[in-house]
């Protein structure tokens, strides 16, 4: 049965399930960050996926990617999935900025997180399901 | 007209071309390290190829992760889209291990890269062609 890895639960914010992933925003007010996690048990890589799955995983990923586009404009997106410390599958997309904190290097591990404000990440929860036609 | 960009022809040895993507070896013998980059002029982002042109790309990408997995029996797959210095859209796969030099942090920027010697770089692209079905 899928259960969130309780570290993925701790540093992000529930958006709202698509029809295969679990939509999180990552709770680092420094990017705009969203993790797609499959709800599957025990996957780590996306080749465990079947091939229906993985269809599945990659529109779910192109979604939040044009959402991630539209609502920011970012210069550049980052797409990821790496998993070396949390082995549970999950698909970062991040969107990156010339101006942010950590450009143009990767965000992983260089810098610490700042946490949203209740109100900021309420508001920004909202965008993302609004924008992903996802039900609250 | 699809031309590969400065830096990552400077970077990597030429394996070969799946139907849509240039296969790359990052001149990196510290880690087993394939970039696929779409023989597609002026693509920046993932979500810019057509609905096509993606379902392919993920397809070669898939192929990539299966090769290194057989081959290098990794702990771990990172697949990432980043492409915040080098524009032209391109995949990393890299074969990440518990007791490699980056381990568990990402492996971009954090140490210099070590070239293979040219018996090694040839080995392991014979061996990538091999298993990817490419003639040389």
């Amino acid at each position: 049965m899928f259960e969130l890895d309780s570290r993925l639960a701790n540093d992000t914010l529930l958006v709202g399930d698509l029809p295969l992933c679990r939509v999180l925003l990552m709770n680092d007010c420094q990017f705009p960050w969203v993790i797609l996690v499959p709800r599957i048990a025990d996957v780590t890589e996306i080749i465990e996926l079947n091939k229906h799955q993985r269809q599945q995983f990659w529109l779910e990923s192109d979604a939040v990617s044009r959402v991630l586009k539209t609502l920011f404009s970012p210069d550049k997106l980052n797409v990821a999935a790496l998993g070396n410390i949390v082995k549970q599958l999950h698909l970062h997309h991040i969107a990156r900025f010339e101006t942010d904190v950590a450009w143009p290097a990767p965000v992983w591990g260089r810098q610490a997180t700042k946490a949203y404000d209740t109100e900021q990440a309420n508001a920004l929860c909202d965008r993302l399901r609004h924008a992903l036609e996802l039900t609250p």
